[in-house]
């Protein structure tokens, strides 16, 4: 864990900058021994500008001013513990080509640096003492994330989110838990340091927290994921041009023959913030077409999972009971299903209205004239329910099992208490709350659960 | 000009970390009215911690501080003249998501930033005479360097390369027009201030230096995109597997079947620092087939721009007159073809050498059984004798082109002189080899010159 590390810590592709970025204690010397110019005893935070020389002749040790140039860059250093990582870093600007990159982190490794494992320069953050667990993955998440919503529950998790509150709760039990162990010392004597009606109170307390965090999960997945939005309905109702509407681009083929679409397409979208994630399929009926059946066969696989289901149908051809036996063949599930009545630029509005009055909450587009203002309104108001919402969102599965281990421990611990359970029972509950607990916060941690956490990370951060 | 732009200067795709640059007057307190620290008044090349922050109220003048955290980021202060565009600079290093990149940027531009155009930053480096114009040039060729030659040549330029020589050549020049012209307001006076022999001297000098820049252009273009090595060869001689072994992968289709290869396959492998680009081509022969007859008049299209043809027979079934009249009709043009004896696995070697003594240059190899040393060290050679020149290599048309009708013109002084033409002719031939010189540096330059060369770079750069 003392070697210092290196890694290319932007996208690969050619831009105009691309970073190198070292961590650890020779993190300075090592930078130095390429760079042309004295950064030693240069302060924390600074940049400086100067030239990378390959070595012609072997490298010595000091500044590295032989070869032919390799580049000109800007370092930037910062010294540990004011760093990313909490060890000294440095960070090479270089220009963004492939090949002056490999190069620099060639030389790099021949002065002794070694090739950062995925999400290492966060493990060394984590480990540090920089960021906790959840911080740590939220780092992760946040980089990936890909709409208002998503990156909101990222960066509430980077900067503390319910950790915080996780690990003061904890702390609380710790001091409980000395408590109700000391008691145990000295079991003969029947003495009682820890008020049994105040633990009651507190662990009420972490449990409900700890529920109401776990049940946040499905929407917090959610809404991490995108909402999965399948456009669904019979052939030719006109789906595919619904979707290219939203998207406002063609990337649906769409035509007048019944059947064209086969493949499941899914496109995302971020409205008012929040991703939804379309997913236009074969239109529903019996077909002799074999591709097309596999196709409908998808449709189902895909409206089982869906979060939310826009049922298009052709108003010109539909009548209030077809629609009414079509949504029922729909809500088998507690999907929501919204109805959408599609060609209305064709059809009367008034004999519309009349054929439908006893469905208030259908939606009426025009996909071809690409009026569907309709629909985006409605998807617009459901984004802004889901994105007022000012719960704090657990999206993790990780945090999710622990906060469920922990509940059930928690539960256990009130069972305890309630019936009079003996001390060191109570204790072995409360210890176990308390290790789930801390898995979350990183508090209680191995080194597989690491492994696989960092795993998960791309190289370079 | 005086609007400060922005724009994502790393590559767009999901790494540990972005950058977003900031060029202009209004840099610093652009950037202030959305960072959560205070920046104006720190001093050039320091690095600072903090948060962007989104506006929820409307974003204020002074310090950004109010809405919900963005991101945490680290800003690099560069106070103008030292920065790369020779104003002042903030470069914001912010988490490597494309959502974060995207938000940065609009609230930017919402504070008064202007998006960048391709290769603006640079445009302003040269305008501000930080760079002249072939360094410039060279920042987008270093970017897209992918071997230690095309590297090698685009750092030279950038680092002043044959361009300080022009610019010296070219104002000894300046001054002796000056001479010659102010003769001609002397004109009836027959005043001499100029001396003519220094002239011839001068103007030779140049001379040769543009003649021997503007020889070195088919080497340099060639080294700059790869040397097209061409792989022909009959039906089932094994160039694929050849080309195989040299990429060391299985990246083309290899069969016994006669006639497998029928699209050219281009693959590049830097070779001793040079590239090379190999090209397999559908094997040579009269075929029935049509595909396969479309991929061999393809093959003849790339013969005929290659650089170097390795010729692949099967030495099992090639006798010295055969491969004679094949190489023979592959010498119609003076590119290099090298002759290759593949299958020697198969083969008795001495048998081999008597077969071919009247070729001695003949190469043994076996691609199938991954024996392909003798070619190996063949392109080696052939790359270091290219590595090795020393010479200054012009790569670039513009460059080419300028430097060709410079030489026209100093061509028309030098004649002029001889002949003993009058001041005011010669005056204008100068003028012209002054303009043409000029153009290569940037020291003469329009807009739309400009235009064509920075629209060529990346955004960002």
């Amino acid at each position: 864990m003392n070697s210092t590390i290196v890694a290319l810590a932007t996208p690969v592709g050619i831009g105009a900058i691309g970073i190198i970025r070292l961590s650890g204690n020779e993190a300075l010397s090592i930078a130095q021994s390429i760079f042309s110019k004295n950064i030693i005893n240069k302060p924390s935070h600074t940049l400086h500008f100067g030239r990378i020389n390959s070595p012609s002749p072997p490298l010595k040790a000091g500044r590295g001013g032989e070869g032919a140039v390799l580049d000109e860059v800007v370092l930037s250093i910062f010294k540990g513990p004011h760093s990313y990582t909490g060890e000294d870093v440095v960070e090479i600007s270089c220009h963004g080509s492939h090949y002056i990159q490999q190069k620099i982190i060639e030389l790099l490794i021949m002065q002794g640096a070694t090739n950062a494992k995925a999400g290492e320069f966060t493990l060394r953050a984590f480990i540090n003492g920089k960021l906790d667990l959840t911080q740590a993955e939220a780092v992760a998440d946040l980089i990936s994330s890909d709409s208002e919503i998503s990156h909101k529950m990222a960066i509430d998790q980077m900067r503390g989110g319910f950790s915080s509150k996780i690990k003061e709760l904890r702390q609380q039990l710790i001091d409980f838990a000395s408590l109700i162990e000391l008691e145990l010392d000295f079991g003969e004597e029947d003495v009682e340091f820890a008020d049994k009606n105040h633990l009651k109170t507190l662990v009420n307390e972490i449990y409900k927290y700890v529920v109401t965090l776990k049940e946040s999960f499905v929407l917090g997945n959610v809404l991490k994921n995108g909402i999965a939005t399948v456009i669904a309905g019979k052939p030719n109702a006109g789906k595919s041009t619904v979707l290219n509407a939203l998207l406002n681009e063609e990337r649906a083929i769409v035509s007048s023959i019944a059947g064209t679409t086969r493949d499941t397409i899914e496109e995302s979208v971020s409205i008012n913030g929040v991703l939804f994630r379309f997913i236009d399929t074969a239109g529903i009926r019996q077909s002799g077409d074999e591709i097309e059946g596999m196709g409908i066969e998808k449709t189902f696989e895909k409206l089982n999972k869906a979060d939310l289901i826009i049922y298009i149908f052709d108003a010109q051809i539909t009548n209030q009971e077809i629609l009414q036996a079509e949504i029922e063949a729909l809500k088998t599930s507690d999907i929501p299903v919204i109805a959408v009545a599609n060609k209305t630029d064709l059809c009367d509005k008034n004999t519309l209205q009349n054929t439908f009055q006893n469905f208030p909450n259908i939606l009426y587009i025009s996909g071809k004239k690409g009026d569907i203002s309709e629909l985006l309104i409605f998807l617009n108001t459901k984004a802004n329910e889901l994105n007022q919402s000012s719960q704090t969102l657990v999206n993790n599965s990780r945090h999710y099992e622990a906060l469920h281990k922990s509940a059930i421990a928690l539960q256990d611990v009130m069972n305890g208490l309630e019936t009079g359970l003996t001390g060191d029972f109570i204790a072995l509950d409360i210890r176990k709350a308390l290790f789930h607990l801390g898995e979350i916060t990183g508090e209680i941690t191995s080194n597989d659960l690491l492994a696989n956490i960092f795993s998960r990370f791309c190289i370079g951060k």
